[in-house]
């Protein structure tokens, strides 16, 4: 579990200015791409998936992100867990199916077989003295959240549950433990992970880059979320069964922003994400009515969610090489909906499928122009006020290795 | 504008030998070859078109070398002008078009808009401490000489003023200012820069890989160069309206070899580089007929143009990776002439497509043999003299870091 | 010949523990890599081909590894020789066929010409004070041991003519002098070279890897290979003119496991390596029959042979890049066979065939789990004693620059 520290990374860390974009380097130089995965990636809780994907016991599926790739599945006693698909004896993938169901996991390679909690049944032919106990395949933290998977491949994990705990009421009535992915899609970009992250974390972009969002998100311009737009989604979301509260944590000031949830109104005429402004999909969980709002989710750095009344988004931002990226969308609606019944899918994904693809080439530009050796980093915008969170989170966890 | 300077790089240049081809860690390391670009590329002139390609006010066309992104355009005042194509905000490419016609250039990403004179318009929503006065483009210097124009990215700008003013009565003949492009190419070869550079500035390999250049071109063997066939050639230029002179800058035993012209005779038969040796193309500028000869023209290290009496050659060999450069050539014709009618694209472009073409082959096999542990540097032969100056030049540009 | 050591190699080198796999940097850092080309490969003794290729004087075949290519060719005194194909003048490839005749090397970009004894002949237009004597091609060490080549590019050349001097009366029967190549084959996988030669070095992965091997050879479980079967084809080997010795250099404790010949049984039923167990081309060398076994056979720590009655197969591991590797496969068969007469060509390489596509799958996978941030190297089997002695080897040649 050691990595190389990048050469001058400390006095790279130091050059950063406070409400500015980071220097090149960060997004250029191979080596700060290895420590990303190393040493922030891999203490970082990452979200996976959802319960409904691992339904009986012996179920699972991979998720790979950088060099690794991690087992999530249901154990024998139903419960969910995760391992490195490393083998203990020299390393080989010891599960190469993307999904299926499995009592055990036998390595292709010499055979060293996993059972579902991890432990290593024998090791065969290693001789009298091998202790199998010392060899059971390395195990992510996980957690489980109103059926979101969240894992955490390393030693170091950010404290998650305080979070969990306040945003458990204000999530409830959306009834996220009964979702099933309605479409799932991959967009590469070519561009490092933490360009495609600070897209998503700032909205200074809607306005000139997304037409469709910001013909329906009030959030592209927060001059235009007027009280009267907020009070009249609060009295429908009151009467449809919703808290309206918004949660920050930590408290601004302090490192990190690692929860997030806030609702806020779309403009008259829409009552969810959608092109004509009407409903997708049934409404999720106990809602009762739409409220014309939509909300904004932050589960750790990494993890983004949109709930509208009807449908849930999630994003991921898995990097795969030092300028490439997948960004990983996943369409959620309720799990008794049934497709071209109670759902259309070409219409359910429409705003955020053009949205992404917007985000795909603008994105790129911007790495291509990070490339530069005259690229200076520029001054943050109010708009952009969250990257600065990321940041502090990244330069933290980075400097110290994880 | 940093960079990382190469670890042992002092001890690499000192482990150079004057007269003998550079070492093997000069073509194979990415961490010299990013430091090419930021210290050496970046502060070099480079020849990047002629003023025919934007005619008009608002005009621009993208040049592209290494990293890097250049916007080269006439201002509102009619003069030309570059700029860095990196937003000041957070860096994305503020022109993705490589030509055009515009006003302003208004980032993709937020919309940071930038007037012809590079100057930030506003910066939407960045509150009232802003001042756009900080955040125009970053501008290249640029020098347009007899319509052929030169930028430099970086803030080392070698001295060009002395040397233009010298090749000015040279170079008047030939009307360089009115030409136009009748063809460009480009010829990718899996090499770095250096060797595409180096194979240009010799004409030893000549007579072995080149045997249509050397049917007609005495260069190939100065040996049959005879005085004859340069009194010969000189006869006809002094009636034609061409002066004889050689120039070369800085003089011999200073350090660097930044401007040199020279015409000298082709065979008898050839009164310009073609198949046939009969003329392709109108005769340029004020001649007033052929005199057998052709310039070699090299304006700074990395810009090299032939100068018949009918057409001209331009020549750059630009990085886009460490082993991988574009050989880009233009030839031009007189500015009034008419394809299909005053000249015959395939028949013009014929003997310098067919010479890149071999070119191509034996960088490519040259830097494949580099490659190798077991190469060591050999002695350059009389006839590649002009290599060292581009030593010299290089290794005392990258020792400084530009 | 020099070459940057990697960074902080002692002290990986150290942190290595007899009886474990190699850390993860081995097989994922760039600059070890081109260390293991320059520090280790070219100083091992490496199988390029058999005398058959290059029957003639002036017969040449190039080999290619890594970064390097040597010619390998029959001189005018009809002695093998091998030679960098690197100019002494400025690097080129100076032979750029893969096989053929040849008189002399000319040069492709300036003509410097070079004899079949690897003179340089003048070179051409190089002054009077040049000595053509100086710049000869670097010459490769040969050893040709019953007709297979073997080369040495390097300086530091390991010890080789003791151990082929005891393999002598060994391999004697079976005429290796006396081969043809019935095929050939090349198995690229995305993997370091070591992982694809630690899988040829151990055959606890071929029980559960290899169905088809399994079936017939008894090195997959040596609980299987009885003192009865071992006996019965000792008996049937005297009467076929076969020793049944076993040959291990240096002896054990000894560092690095150079040579090693030992013939074993197949099961009962199979007289060669087919898959229906009866023999497929005819029988080699002095043979008169069947002995119902097959010979592991390295010589040098890349090398590897396979000898049944009545074929050969020699495998080599040859790099192309940090992790892609080119799995290269000969099968010979007796000099005077006839393809569609004496052997059909499928059936012969049926089983290698097969097994070498089992193995391209888990050598790749492997790769993968070990890029995970999270192997750690595990303990050794038995069964995989020989990969310590290849460590050993490896690690002494890469800590001293070879």
């Amino acid at each position: 579990m050691t990595h190389q520290q990048p050469i001058g990374l400390d006095a790279l860390i130091e050059s950063c200015t406070p409400g500015f974009a980071l220097p090149r380097s960060f997004y250029t130089r191979e080596d700060i791409y290895h420590h990303d995965i190393g040493a922030y990636w891999n203490n970082s809780w990452i979200w996976v998936g959802h319960i409904s994907q691992i339904a009986a016991s012996g179920d699972y599926f991979l998720f790979e992100y950088g060099t690794e790739s991690v087992i999530v599945l249901r154990d024998s006693a139903n419960d969910v867990r995760a391992y490195l698909n490393v083998c203990r004896h020299r390393g080989s993938r010891v599960c190469v199916e993307h999904q299926g169901n499995a009592r055990v996991f036998s390595c292709p390679y010499h055979a060293w077989t996993y059972d579902l909690n991890g432990h290593l049944r024998g090791g065969r032919a290693m001789g009298p003295d091998f202790d199998p106990t010392q060899y059971g395949l390395f195990e992510a933290k996980v957690r489980v959240f109103e059926g979101l998977i969240f894992i955490c491949t390393g030693e170091t994990t950010p404290e998650i549950d305080t979070g969990l705990d306040q945003l458990r009421a204000l999530a409830a009535p959306f009834g996220l433990g009964n979702l099933k992915a309605a479409h799932s899609a991959s967009y590469p970009v070519p561009a490092n992970w933490k360009l495609a992250l600070e897209n998503y974390m700032e909205c200074y972009h809607c306005a000139p880059s997304h037409k469709e969002y910001s013909r329906s998100h009030s959030l592209k311009d927060p001059s235009s979320m007027t009280n009267e737009l907020v009070e009249a989604m609060q009295q429908k979301g009151r009467e449809a069964g919703l808290p309206s509260q918004v949660l920050s944590l930590p408290a601004e000031g302090q490192q990190g922003m690692n929860f997030y949830y806030r609702r806020y109104p779309l403009y008259p005429g829409y009552q969810t994400g959608s092109k004509s402004g009407e409903p997708v999909a049934p409404l999720l969980g106990n809602l009762t009515g739409y409220d014309g709002g939509t909300t904004d989710l932050q589960i750790g750095v990494l993890n983004n969610f949109l709930i509208y009344s009807d449908y849930v988004v999630g994003y991921r931002f898995v990097p795969t090489a030092l300028q490439r990226t997948d960004i990983q969308v996943v369409w959620y609606v309720r799990g008794d909906a049934v497709a071209g019944q109670d759902y259309d899918p070409d219409t359910l994904i429409w705003l955020w499928h053009e949205t992404s693809l917007d985000d795909e080439c603008i994105i790129r530009i911007n790495q291509e122009g990070v490339n530069s050796h005259h690229f200076v980093p520029g001054p943050l915008a109010d708009m952009e006020w969250g990257m600065q969170s990321f940041y502090d989170n990244y330069l933290s966890m980075i400097r110290s290795g994880g």
